[in-house]
């Protein structure tokens, strides 16, 4: 699963489907109720409870903690270490980049980057401004959460739908962009009354008795808004151009109301199943400050002692009685030993370095294909969106190749804001990639100008623009992993090969989120720790 | 339009019908663009600008400033104080609580109050924890939020919709809440499956061409996840009981997919409409750390030294050449002289105060009505909802005498938290404050137990319960306007009456809401202000 709308849902629900797992979960459900409706309120939707390492687990076991190097200081390597530090294990984490995280980056005023083509930036944000290149939202089932509370990092809510934010596409002739609220009034209205006229004349009967058809009809009157006459006439839902206010000033209702075909023409229905997700659906949130707190917090958790930074791994080998990892540091080349490893870089990456762990390992690393996303962060001079737009956060949706436009969730009423002007994937990312940071901002503010009008450009104090595919020791936004990550032909990476473990988003049923980081350290962390405590 | 969802949308609605105000607006708007789609990015829906006082306005005409008596310190009067300062104005602000901000009352610990039947109680709620008695969401396009950007009053998101919040509708048979999540999965997959069936029989072959009927149902394909065969199954975004989570854990799916009589029977779908309503969709804000933030940067603004607190107003005289107010504050009766007044005290209230200003204002006061409405503050010791239900924030709603369940919108991860253990309006709020305000704690928390377990009771470490209609010097939660607030009876309050200018929200097409109050108050500013530069 992605963080990425045109992923969400339908790529895993089918993957689900295929390996057969949805089938057998009613049977452990408690007896539904009368309705049929599944229980859901004491059932809550976490994960299997995850049993944390403690410090006496070695005391009382009368073993010694094992040393453990882990290769990779993004989530998966990070909280490896955390959650191995618990029970005491010694444990050296070789990170490439000059700074943890992984793909949870933060940039700031500045920051500096380098890509794969050369181009180097350095933002010139002001201070309390910031982008998250890479994961940006948590959804409040994931246990990203439950490490911020652990971690004491402050969260905030992230504005992943707002009614106000927009919707354009030009492909289907828009020339105006329309808003949620409008779009919404309009599709759900008609849908409504077309199907409260298809009941009326009889076209459900097979389906529905006439008591639920009677019910039906009552529920579509009221969500769709519809008239004593069943049809929808349009109404408030669709906001106004001038608002209700004081006596004498009731407020203008928006303009015409389309007809029914043109509303299906102009797609907009396409972008309302995103808040339907299980991963987008409201509220997400945010840490307070940046997603960078999580990392930070790790990092400090772990200690920057056990932490080498600017340590590219160069070889990794199971010498049978432990793991030796060859890095190159500042020049110089230099080799870890230890009692096991666990490498959490991506497997794109990982593929690329030279190992005894055996061909099964390398040609599941393999078959895992990495693809593109990037962002721009615009900083404006003000913030025209709330001003002028009675815009307060949420993502605008286009079907130019910006793709989605966000405004910020933080920093309500300040002086200056950064709206993410792209976050976009695949072939649209990679053609921004091949712009210079300057063309990548023309490229993004004309298509923003087309929605938001002149200021998008005018106001714009500067950027700068993340591309995953195409950032040295990363190489990826995310992964496509072909079957799932339960296919056979990734056992070696599920189970131990020989004295090494893996873990990373990839590795799991939430690739794209730190969620899938998370849950994926912790498998590693409870298996080589049971085989510890076991040895 | 009041802060109530049964309220949401239609009542006003038909009101906008009725006075025929909906049927000029399209005249104002400019060409439609291809699609039919109103225009909507450049034409904000933010009401017809302000013309602020400004300092220089009298020095300029070589007039000079009057004075003017502001009868009650809510937001309306507040209001008229802070704009009218702006001109230089002398105001004197008569507010009969110990407080100012009216309806606008946010409880803390060590907070008193005593309701009409005698109950006193004293707020017991931890350092930081507290509930909005009165108004505690600001849509996005209310200027509510431009007072709070101009007063500096730091604004975050007021969760009004949550997808993992609860729906409970016992009455249908239900014996555990749904989510909403789950709810709308069900209830959008079987109409977009009905709907594509209807469509697939020819039922809307008179409604629609072959194109558009295409394009509908590959609408809702997407919109309902219906299958291959437009068939409704389930799925992802009805929720899991074990989420999704590292390889080994594909998840869970939440239980068998009820039927679609089932669905429609249960209800729950009733509870959809409320986050379409203008006043209502998300997002929604409020001032961080308490709605009172606002009363209280006005009264800084107004100066403490123009407010005069626990001043009961006792007659209003115009004098012909001005306004006399008389009122009585502990325990003496003392008199204002102004050259204007602004009543800016509810109806129910005003129309108790002897006047001189005729049958017709009287008559105006005595046709609106007071409503009900009624919170409970439920302290915990913990955060359970977010711990065992990942619920930070939303609103569970129920067809229990509770009505609406709001989780707390500030605070995530902290160790305590207060929930609104009731939001209830008429009958529903004037039983409860018939009771002892232990008992309305029971009652509310035996509702709660229901729908969230024993942590609802066993976890409460303090509650209080706030009823307006029953609460001195202001009588109601809002206010019923027959005929709306431009109906001809209300002429003597909209006009000046003689020196007499009134204000509030329920002279607005917005009561209930600040916006209301804030507007209304302007209009009188406004009003006030061309008559004293042109007098």
């Amino acid at each position: 699963m992605a963080d990425a709308q045109y992923r969400s849902g339908d790529s895993r629900r089918a993957f689900l489907r295929k390996v057969g797992v949805s089938g057998g979960a009613g049977a452990m459900f408690a007896t539904m109720g009368a309705l049929g409706l599944a229980p859901s309120a004491q059932a809550a939707q976490r994960e299997e409870p995850f049993r944390g390492l403690r410090a006496g687990d070695f005391s009382v076991s009368g073993r010694g903690a094992a040393k453990v190097v882990v290769v990779g200081g993004g989530i998966a390597g990070l909280t490896t270490a955390y959650e191995l530090g618990k029970a005491g294990y010694d444990c050296t984490v070789l990170e490439a980049r000059g700074r943890t995280g992984g793909r949870n980056f933060t940039v700031r005023g500045g920051d500096s980057t380098t890509d794969l083509y050369g181009n180097k930036q350095t933002a010139r944000f002001s201070d309390g401004q910031y982008m998250n290149c890479g994961p940006a939202r948590i959804a409040q089932w994931m246990v990203t959460l439950d490490y911020c509370r652990e971690l004491g990092v402050p969260i905030e809510v992230f504005t992943n739908v707002n009614a106000d934010a927009y919707l354009y596409n030009e492909s289907a002739g828009m020339t105006k962009p329309v808003r949620y609220r409008t779009a919404k009034a309009d599709v759900y209205g008609y849908v409504s009354e077309l199907l409260a006229k298809a009941t009326d004349k009889g076209a459900l009967d097979k389906e529905l008795t006439s008591d639920d058809q009677e019910k039906l009809v009552d529920f579509l009157k009221d969500w769709g808004a519809l008239g004593d006459k069943l049809t929808y006439e349009g109404g408030e839902r669709r906001g106004y151009t001038t608002v209700p206010a004081a006596a004498g000033t009731p407020g203008a209702l928006l303009g015409d109301v389309p007809s029914a075909s043109e509303v299906f023409a102009s797609g907009v229905g396409r972008y309302f199943s995103f808040e339907f997700g299980f991963d987008q659906a409201m509220l997400m949130f945010q840490p307070v400050g940046g997603m960078d707190q999580i990392p930070k917090a790790l990092t400090k958790a772990v200690g920057a002692h056990r932490i080498r930074t600017g340590a590219v791994v160069k070889k990794i080998s199971d010498t049978g009685r432990g793991v030796s990892v060859t890095y190159a540091q500042d020049g110089r080349t230099r080799v870890v030993e230890a009692d096991y490893c666990v490498a959490a870089l991506p497997p794109n990456i990982l593929a690329k370095v030279p190992h005894n762990l055996g061909s099964g390992v390398q040609s599941a690393l393999e078959a895992i294909t990495p693809s593109s996303a990037a962002k721009i962060g615009l900083e404006y001079r003000s913030r025209w969106w709330e001003l002028d737009h009675g815009i307060y956060g949420g993502i605008t949706e286009t079907d130019q190749d910006v793709t989605h436009i966000w405004h910020p969730s933080h920093g309500f009423h300040g002086e200056r804001g950064v709206v993410v002007g792209y976050y976009n994937y695949g072939d649209d990312a990679d053609s921004y990639a091949k712009l210079t940071p300057k063309a990548r901002e023309a490229r993004a503010v004309a298509a923003g100008v087309k929605i938001y009008g002149e200021k998008y450009r005018s106001e714009l104090a500067t950027s700068f623009s993340h591309h995953w595919r195409q950032t040295p020791h990363l190489e990826a936004a995310w992964h496509d992993t072909p079957g799932g990550p339960d296919d056979p032909r990734y056992k070696p990476l599920n189970e131990p090969t020989g004295r090494v473990y893996f873990a990373g988003d990839w590795l799991s049923y939430t690739d794209a989120w730190q969620h899938g980081a998370f849950t994926s350290a912790r498998k590693a962390v409870t298996a080589l720790h049971t085989r510890v405590l076991s040895s």
